[in-house]
């Protein structure tokens, strides 16, 4: 901080500079709901990614952390949070309705609700998957297990529970 | 430490002979390896456990994490540790002809390689299948993904990658 104090002229008025810019240049993707500096976003609008599968999460981070992975080959949809009764949030405050409207429109086979695996994370993906019945898309959920690295003697029960609930043949 | 030197009597000697027996009274299972106060274990000698399950894992300490969760019906076979190079751990030095000759004794239809999802027990767990195809029963693995709380934007991307690929109808 007392670095761009110092430097003013060629550190502080840059910064300003650059901030504002970063503030006027980005906008929320009106289909998806990412940051991006456009709108539709690029993920929207690239035409390399499959139409048909669409992965629904909680938050940009989570879109962000998911690509990273680059498996994913399809489109996103941000919910904007969770549903929470300490927090107040209810389905009403969640972009369920425009997810719902953009499955309505058509070209989507499956959808996969990528939350997170807390309590919260999951009733979101029990009320979203509720919702998504009877609309003609295959709704998926992501796996839950041991983590890369994962070493049984550090792990807690119940990820040990759902690892050996889920046993799959080698 | 100070403690029991000062209270030799009443906390040092009492303590030396409580190690004594345990020391005197653990015996390690000839069946399946785990370390009890009888030889076979509790485990191998209890009625209600399932024959036909055999979960194979690498010491000790997995089995115990694993039976803590309750989850597993059947019995254990412990490797005693896990191929590594770098440690010159050879398969001839894990107990796996001991695991082949009880498969061989029959009653036993699953297997599970629940080996840690470390880059050596993925390799151990790899092995021990190769040696137990043909041999008559189905051999599984535990499944991999998000673990219980996790959240997606600290997961790492071999982690979401795995979630992802595994991922399940809802």
């Amino acid at each position: 901080m007392l670095h761009l104090l110092k430097r003013r002229e060629t550190a502080l008025t840059p910064l300003i500079a650059a901030l504002q810019a970063v503030a006027a240049g980005l906008a929320t993707c009106s289909v998806c709901g990412n940051v991006d500096t456009r709108d539709p976003c690029g993920i929207c609008t690239d035409p390399r990614r499959d139409v048909a599968t669409l992965c629904v999460v909680e938050e940009v981070a989570d879109l962000w952390a998911l690509d990273r992975s680059r498996l994913f080959p399809g489109r996103y949809h941000v919910l904007g949070g969770r549903l929470s009764a300490l927090d107040g949030v209810g389905p009403d405050k969640l972009s369920i309705d425009a997810l719902l409207g953009r499955i309505a429109g058509g070209g989507i086979d499956e959808v996969v609700l990528a939350m997170n695996a807390t309590l919260e994370g999951q009733t979101t993906m029990h009320y979203v998957a509720d919702r998504l019945a009877g609309q003609g898309v295959q709704v998926m959920q992501l796996a839950h297990g041991m983590p890369v690295g994962g070493e049984m003697d550090y792990l807690d029960e119940g990820t040990l529970a759902q690892a050996l609930r889920a046993r799959r043949p080698v």
